[in-house]
Formats: C-alpha cells, structure tokens, sequence
C-alpha cells in the first residue's frame, strides 16, 4: 500500500497540477520543477507522513502561491536563480498546504475540492502532526540555503499571521455585529498577506529595487483580498460540483463574510430580523441557506461583494504599471482577472 | 478579562519559572531575561492567541531547552551574544510549547503538571492554530537576526524530527510487538533530537569548534534519551501529585514504552499472555493499570529501563570531558544526574 501510493505520486508529480490556469503557460516548466522539488522534500521515511502528504499533494490544489513567487521573480528578471525560486515556490505550497490541513481539522471539514480531507481520511492527531512536519519541512528547505533568511522572515512572518487571522476568525464566529473591517482584517492575515509574501519572495529572488518590491507586495495583497471576497462568494452562490464543496459551509461554520455583513446594514428591519433568526438556529439546514441567499439577493449583498472583489482585482492590475510589458506582466494581470471570475 | 490575564502575566513572568532546579543559578539572570522575551514575543494583537499563549507559558514548565542552550554557549564562552542567547532560548521553548498544545489535542489530555491544558480550556481549534502561531513567531524571532540562518535550520529540522517521531508513535500504537530499536528511533526524534538541537544552538553561539558542537550536540542527545526514558517510567511509578497526570497516561494511549517491551520480552509465557489481555480490553481501568504494573515489577521492567536512562545520562556526562571544569559543565553534569533522579 506504501509503496503504490509512492509510485502514484511520483507519476502524478512529475506533470504541474491539472488546474493550473492556462495563462499560466509561460512558467509550466517552473511549476513542473516546483512539483517535483515537492515530491522530494516531502519523502520522509515515515511511511504514514509520506501516505499523507501525498494525499494533500496530490488533492488538485492552484498552485497560486508558487505561481505568484515565480511570475514575480520572472517579472523583475534581473538575477534567476532557478533552485532559490524552485525551493522558494514549493515551500510556499508546503505552508499552505500544512494550514489547509489544520484549518480543516479545526473546521471539522470531511471534503475539499470534491476530495476526501486528509483528517477524514487518516483523523485528527496525525492529520495536525503532518500538518507541523509540512510547515517546519518547508522553512527546513528554506533554512539550508545561505541567502535564503530575508526568505524565511517573510514566510514565518506570513504564518504567524495566517495563525492569528484564522484564530480571529474563530473568535468572532456566529457574531452578526462584525463590520467590514473586521471582515477585512481577517482576510488580510488569513490569505492577503501569504500572498503579498509570495510576491515580495519573487521579487527578492528577481533582485527587485525596493519599489519594485512594494508594489508587487501591494498587487499580491489586493489580489489576495479580491481571491478570498470571491472564495467567500463561491460559498454561498458557487455550483457545488465545481467548487467540490457543499453550498453554505461558511454559513454553517459560523463564518460571517461580505455579502452577508453588506445585507445586515443594507437591509430593512423585518429581513435583519429574518436573517437573524434563520442564523441563530442550531442547525443550518439546506432550507436555511436558500433562504438566507434569497435574501442576500434582494439585497444586493453579492453584487456588492462581487464589486468590492474587481476593484480590489483592479487595484491589483495597477500596481504593475512600472514593470515593462510582457509575457510575465501579462500573466499576472490575468491571473488579478482569473482570481474573481473563476468559478472552482 | 483580557486585560487581567496580561497584567498577570506580565508579573508572572518577571521572575524565572519556580520549577528550575537550584543547579541552573548560574544562568537564572539569562533565564529571567528568556521569560521577558517570551512574554514579549508571544504579544499577539489578538486577544484570544495572547490569553491561550499566556496560558501556556505559565503552565510551569521546566525550561529545560532555553537552559541547555544558554549552558552550552556559556560553557563555549569563546562569544556571548546576550540578545541572541535570550532570542534562541525563547524560541526553543516556544517551539517545545506549541508541539506539546498539538500533542495534547492529539492525544486529547484534558491536564499538564496538574493544570489544565489549553484545548481542554480553549478548545481544540484555537490551540492548534496557536500552537502555528507560537512555532511561526519562533522562526521569526530567529530569522530577524541577520546571523541567525544556522539556528533557524537547527531548529526547523529538530521540528520535523518531533513531528516524524509523534507520527510514527501515533502508528505504532497498541502495536506490543515493537523493538526496543524503533522504541529509541520514536524518542530519538521526539524528544532528543531537540535538546541535541538546543545543545547545538547553544555551541555555535558560544563560538565552538566543530569538536566542542559535536560533543555538545552528543551531550543533548543521550541527555534526551535518559530524559525521556524517565518521563515514560514516571508514567507508571510516579506520584500523580508530583508529574501532575494520571498514573498509566501512555498505556491507556497505546503508547508501549522501556518497562513493558523489556517484560514482554522477558516474562514467561503465562504473564505475556496476561499481559497482553489486559492491554487489548478496549477500557483500561485504574485496576488494570496496577495489575499491569504488578507484572512488569516482578519482571524487573522498571529496574532495566532505571539502568537504561542511567546508563544514558552517564554517556552524556562524559561527552563533557574535553571542556574545562566550572559552573558550567557542573550545571550541566547535574542536570544530566536530574533528569533520571527527579520526580516530576
């Protein structure tokens, strides 16, 4: 059994990942290298880390976060270190991936794209214990190269920050009060900030000039605000065989997002009142969350959120204007587009 | 109640931990000014990460990793770098508290050294994702120091370690066929690999040659395995006052360690086969515990594991021989006596 699931991964690796978007193309060979570098730093010889890590690999993830450290690395240019970028593009996976398999262990989630999580599958404890051997696996990776410490700054200073924006998250769950900033100082650490740092890495890698590197970390920020506002979207108006999640998890789980905070202060007083009462009951039903999305969409609560997410996505856009056009600029600019018209 | 929980912290944390042993005099100034690190490091804007750390942090441990690594760089003596030896101190004991608040989610412990543990205050979900918050904030404690990248991979890599080695204990579980050989691979790499790590730490600081780390990291090694060679005697004959948890934690755990697999390699056939009864009931009771600790007296278990550890610690002593004698290498010769003599 070990050692079939080692094959597959090995074959499945050794091709970038089925989702990566098209406009993507002009780093496949990057992000090919990223899957394999993948592949090896998670070999451990302990065969259940192997067996879960590999699920987790292999679970159809974007590879957003390498992409970004790529194209930004690729789009300063000045300096290629193929191994550094490599290296720096499959940590940042690795961390991502050990902070999907905590939050679903916090969450209680049983499925993630369509696929069996990795605690529904394998439980808790050793789900939580991969989780650590990932995150400590990727800044090990990091930490045996010699110029890599400004790498490893910025990547443990993104996880102390998805850590407390994910316990923020947490700590103002059911809470219908929570207003925009909140909302947005959540998803600033949770996802904004992993994203900037993959940007600001890149761009370190690429030998980028100190405005060169605060504008990529502001496109990567923007970007990451108009990728979780759309995340959040997808929850409650996605179809469920694309997003390979149920209609309504957030809702379920407590999370208040923005077309939910835009409909609490936009509406009248009789739909609050509905709203509220539909929330506080113990159980969400799938009644519940048709009810509650109808009244979302009298509002205007998801074209609201949807607005918010293209301007941040513009925003984004616009940060780039110093970098000269091309191939790389180009990807980035689609990928700022693909982030809030994707549908999966 | 935010407020109160930081004013005593900040008090508590003003003097150093009252389980330090008298023998760590030497350094008690260097491990005040830990505790003021950790204090200050552990500072989360975020109230609930700072009410949960605080927790963690006043649960009494025995700082025994800020310890060996201040005593190496002491005893090295070539260079004193005060903030960097208070920063790598801290950043050890914050990496030793977030696997220990994983461990006990893992394990579901509901008390630590007769205190209440985190998720059993908290919640599972909060502490996992402090205990991310706590490990991050320690690289990053680290990677802020230009000098630093060598301590940063110390400590990533006895991090994976930790994780592989709490893995591959979670697999063998109630497994009562495992070697003594795979018994020290599990505490190798989840208990001793870290001191070993601290040692090291503590050595490079310290200026060391490349013998004097060796020895050092040698030091913490067979320190490591006497240390928890003991903890896990202490499961089964200590005083539940004084270690603060049950008696028979591990074997209600599945968790098959020194005594037992030393008696079910030397008892007759008779008592293997009692043995193993008891242990595959699916409740193991308080009277199951005393009737498995009977057998496992009888068979002289509890006497090999004593000379195991005592054994251990002896080695670790005489890898301090090439250092000159002094407060130092006294400390650190009587914590490797403490470690097997003490109670708790």
């Amino acid at each position: 059994m070990t050692v079939t699931t080692t094959v597959r991964t090995a074959a499945a690796l050794s091709r970038p990942p089925a989702a990566a978007p098209q406009f993507l193309d002009c780093i496949a060979g990057d992000l090919a290298r990223v899957e394999e570098r993948l592949a090896e730093t998670t070999r451990s010889d302990i065969g259940a880390v192997r067996d879960i890590s590999g699920h987790t690999l292999l679970a159809g993830g974007k590879r957003l976060r390498p992409a970004l450290a790529l194209l930004a690395a690729r789009l300063v240019g000045r300096h290629w270190d193929e191994p550094r970028a490599v290296s720096a593009g499959a940590a940042a996976e690795m961390i991502h991936l050990a902070t999907l398999m905590h939050d679903d262990v916090v969450d209680e989630s049983r499925e993630r794209r369509g696929k069996p999580t990795a605690n529904a599958v394998f439980g808790n404890g050793i789900t939580v214990l991969t989780g650590d051997f990932l995150l400590a696996r990727a800044i090990s990776l990091l930490a045996h190269n010699d110029e890599n410490l400004h790498v490893v700054r910025v990547f443990s200073d993104v996880t102390v920050a998805m850590a407390e924006g994910e316990v923020l998250q947490a700590h103002v769950a059911h809470d219908l009060e929570i207003t925009e900033a909140t909302y947005e100082e959540i998803i600033g650490r949770k996802t904004a900030q992993f994203l900037a740092g993959c940007c600001e890495t890149g761009a370190m890698l690429g030998s980028a000039t100190d405005e060169e590197r605060a504008d990529l970390r502001a496109y990567g920020c923007d970007l990451g605000i108009a990728f979780q506002i759309t995340d959040d979207l997808l929850d409650l108006t996605g179809d469920p065989r694309k997003t390979g999640k149920p209609l309504g998890t957030d809702l379920r789980d407590g999370r208040v997002t923005l077309p939910l905070i835009h409909t609490l202060k936009t509406a009248d007083a009789e739909d609050r009142t509905l709203l509220r009462d539909l929330l506080s009951d113990s159980e969400i039903s799938d009644e519940h969350i048709a009810a509650i999305t109808a009244i979302i969409a009298r509002h205007g609560g998801f074209e609201a959120a949807r607005r918010a997410a293209e301007a941040r996505a513009q925003c984004a856009g616009a940060h780039l204007h110093r970098f000269s056009a091309g191939v790389y600029r180009d990807a980035l600019e689609r990928l700022a587009r693909y982030v809030v018209a994707r549908d999966r």
